[in-house]
């Protein structure tokens, strides 16, 4: 079996597990007054290039949905992608921790935000309306849930809709590394220096095990986040646990590698398959998530070729690189497609 | 230094990472969709004697208050000692996964409810009355947070009285362990066999990592407890690397071993101090923890000594086993508190 | 001026006010406890034929908000209209009081939702996924937010999928009246008969002042429900006052004969312009409300004649007929839209 | 029957249920825009000498709770009397509208919170600390829920402490008319020029029929409040009927001298039974409560002679007075309590 059914199906990086056992030695306070919590700060301050605050939480969800509680009010809407993860994948989970704040969607390519859509959007909440709950926060999700990256201009001209009408910019990272490593560029400009004042630092889908992160670049929503985050049961007692895995996430450039190694993957495949007939990319393949409309009968065929893979609908599939996929799993993936493709069609179910 | 603080200032057992470890190996499933996770389940329904369903999460305050939100509706009340820990120390994380329930304290010595209070307590919520909220259930520390344990008798008195009004029986068990560990007992003996609905399984603090669980014995609180645990953040996609823990922490006996261990070297504390006059414990040593009076000054000769523990009051100080507390180290703690209070009273600030 | 802007604009009928006038007298225990209130529980029996509970509240959004809340976990899901006022106008009430419970819109015909619809979307939830919270209710609103009315064979065909599914069902009857008198059916057929757990039973839209009311058919709902609207701010001490209102609004039909005066405004100005060019409805006119496609500039012309109503968009206008709107009101807008659409058309702004 | 039993059984005032009358005239914008809305805020800024946001709300209940989670986030904790109604009798409304959060008990006489007592308390909650919720706010009952009246000194005490610390101030001004009436001071000296920042402005109690208000002083609050009240349900489409109610009660000093009256009723009791053996006060009677420690059997006693009010414990009963309590009735209470408690003493059940 060749598993391309997600990038949290598979192993944790070596380093980073490694990290978790060194840091299994003498006694530290809980709850985040460790060393390691405490060099994890000074980390990612020198890595943002800027005064941050990381808080380690067990889950994307998790990070996602406090960092909107914590931007916005109870009666706050939120502006998304309806295709994001937010608002497809985990649960309503903004809404049960923000009080019933709500998602509202805006449209664009790729499943992404487009700019002039989120200015159309918001004229139909003129000030003082009462009845839809107020604007106040923006989700990017970054790469898209359908694969593509926000290139930093385009952040920028959400950001400052944005900003122009005092909503605050959260940017779901999940694959943050995975963007970054397309953009080449630094995490300072993906984030703050474009408008962010929020982000979900993703690492498990790109090695990680156990932990991911907010970062919160505007100090002033982080008090409040923090005793947030200790009664949302997001406060590991042996915090050091955590925040080990968070720096050894990063260090050396990690990372990147990792992201940068799932990110070829997905790009051999979609190189491989560019001129096949039947076959139709989604959104352009930036990250390392490939969503493919494909003819009847080939997904079937797939499976009995032996790869995973999910069925997002009955001709859509979609494909997930993780960071240790080789090129031979890659290139195995390629002729499969390319072969079902050239074949007689079969009748679809 | 030797460290009293707590039992989550402690390293992990390294049987428990190690399970981590070995988990790292090949793909699967997302979500607790895991071998690692179908394992779990059979490991506990063996040792619980049961059908239950087990549910890894990232923390005790998720596990209380998920557990607690599961089993009372928003407007329910739920009662508990004052001294809880869910009362005292959770940020009031169960009214907010709770929608706004309530906890209602009730009295009884040594940090543990008395049955007869409830019964009292009770009768002030006659049925149909709105103005207070509605009586949903009853959460038991175990081991209580003042040190002691409840008796299977005093469980099971308590549960009877909830059972005869309808409510629903949370176990605290962050320190389950040590309470099984002092009542030689089975946990299926100290859980549902004696009324428990839905239990908060605690590793951390004897152990364990990342990980604590949700065990619930009554089926028709799991499924919606399932979903409300994705949206509260508390599902990995990686699951397996939680369930590992988890299974390395019960198998061959080390949760006992280790909470054996931390309550030995609480008993020994305990004992050594017995007769020194100025000393008064609190509640009895009946688990890992010494809640105990010390004359003003003492606390301060203790740190200048090279003891870590808390102050909870300028009279009052707790100190805590861990499973690696040596006999060396309790039998120190023992000599300086000797020394000092028989030492000529200094004046207390 | 002629005001068309809502059936919220309008008088109170004066057999209400007068009812609260007439309840001033003598005292009577509070929130609920009186003997008022005792009676319209018993009225209303009558009225539905069956036993219900009736909870007077103070608008339409507190009792949906409050039966959608009462009928779903805060993890649940509720399939509604996207035109549903629940959805577009409530400031997410719904997502508030059920503590993070979602609104997943169902496409259909007029504000309507479409039994098939309905099907369809509930294969993308299979028992077990966890990840976009879980079923748990339908609502309907009836009339429809686009004046549309269900009729009883499509209530019951939503309901029978609902059922099947274990949903319970919410009616929004904010203009049930206004059903009822298109319908010609009695109360119980258009509500519980026809699968209904649950209404809002709407009177201020109908000539109420300060009350509506949940009624409440599925009695295992209602013990949970008296609580949370106590905690809700919803049970006024001086309940008669709000009671008093209701037994007025239903004594001697009052509420059917006004509900069947603003239809007739409604279906006399349908009838007026039904063959007029430019003109189109958005839905059928089957209770008082009027959506209504018209010419560029038209909207602007009505205005300057003294109409008042309400712009959904550059060409989409609403007209709401109250219960004391005269023929001459109504046929004085006939007039003017006939007029305006024949004129040469001027450039739209 | 004479009843003493709350001043949520009686009548409301005739001016209030006129005024309500008077405003069934004519169509007016829903939602509070319109001018008797308009009025209204303009009438409470004469009223309390500054600019103000007045909301007309339903219920106390409402008011308070809706004003906590306004001035407290949903990890905040809320300083109040143990005695205070949104302790003891409102359902956990403020936690449940304020999304978690808590109410923290402060010790003090009479239903009222001490200010070294808060000082104290405040101690226990350092800045930095996580595990206990943040202090956001301190409520005071005016007057107290036992009766008695915070002076403006005691008030300001209270608020000089809060502020210093960052907490914004509450006052539950469910019976502010009878503390009024008993300062003899102004609305705003007993408001925002005593710390006040936000207040729930009773008048149900006090003549009122189904309406209540918050009046906010502090402009950065009202905003986001105007949002919570739509979306809680307490925004009625026909405000107009609930602001009359309010202009009404303060129009040519009406609720003043309805406080007046019931404050003077409760006084000619207290000094009718100040030397009556066996009567104790349990605290001052400075409004239009008195609770009254009565020998076991009088309470049966007075019941059996027609006297109806709440029994607080088997020796406290609660007596409360409505502005048409007349003197004859005063009078009668008296002289009952006075015979029994002269009579053998009977022995109690």
């Amino acid at each position: 079996m060749i598993d391309f059914r997600s990038d949290n199906t598979g192993r944790a990086a070596p380093e980073i597990l490694d990290a978790l056992i060194r840091a299994n030695n003498g006694t530290a306070l809980g709850y985040g007054a460790d060393e390691w919590t405490a060099r994890l700060q000074q980390r990612f301050a020198e890595l943002f290039e800027t005064k941050v605050q990381v808080f380690p939480v067990a889950t994307g969800t998790a990070a996602n949905a406090l960092s909107l509680a914590a931007i916005a009010p109870s009666w706050g809407l939120v502006f998304c992608s309806a295709a994001a993860h937010i608002n497809t994948s985990e649960a309503n989970a903004a809404g049960f921790f923000g009080g019933g704040l709500k998602l509202a969607p805006v449209t664009g390519e790729h499943g992404k935000i487009d700019a002039a859509a989120l200015t159309q959007v918001l004229t139909g909440f003129p000030p003082g309306q009462l009845h839809r709950g107020q604007p106040a926060a923006v989700s990017l999700t970054q790469a898209s849930d359908l694969g593509a990256v926000y290139r930093l201009d385009e952040v920028r001209a959400v950001a400052e809709i944005a900003k122009a009408r005092g909503l605050l910019m959260h940017m779901d990272g999940a694959r943050f590394a995975n963007a970054l490593a397309r953009l080449q560029c630094g995490p300072a400009e993906l984030s703050w220096r474009s408008g962010v004042d929020i982000l979900s630092f993703g690492a498990t889908k790109n090695g990680g095990a156990l932990a991911d992160a907010i970062v919160v670049f505007n100090p002033a929503i982080a008090d409040g986040l923090a005793v947030q985050l200790r009664r949302a049961g997001q406060v590991w007692s042996k915090m050091r646990f955590a925040s080990a895995q968070l720096m050894a996430y990063i260090e050396n450039g990690l990372w990147l590698r990792l992201a940068t190694a799932s990110n070829r993957a997905a790009a051999r495949i979609a190189a491989g398959i560019a001129n096949v007939p039947g076959l139709k990319l989604v959104a352009p393949v930036e990250a390392n998530e490939i969503f493919l409309e494909v003819p009847g009968g080939v997904m079937d065929a797939l499976e009995a070729d032996g790869f995973q893979f999910y069925r997002r609908s009955a001709t859509l599939a979609r494909f997930v690189c993780r960071f240790d996929v080789t090129d031979a799993e890659a290139d195995a993936l390629v002729a499969s497609l390319k072969r079902h493709c050239s074949a007689p069609a079969k009748a679809a179910e």
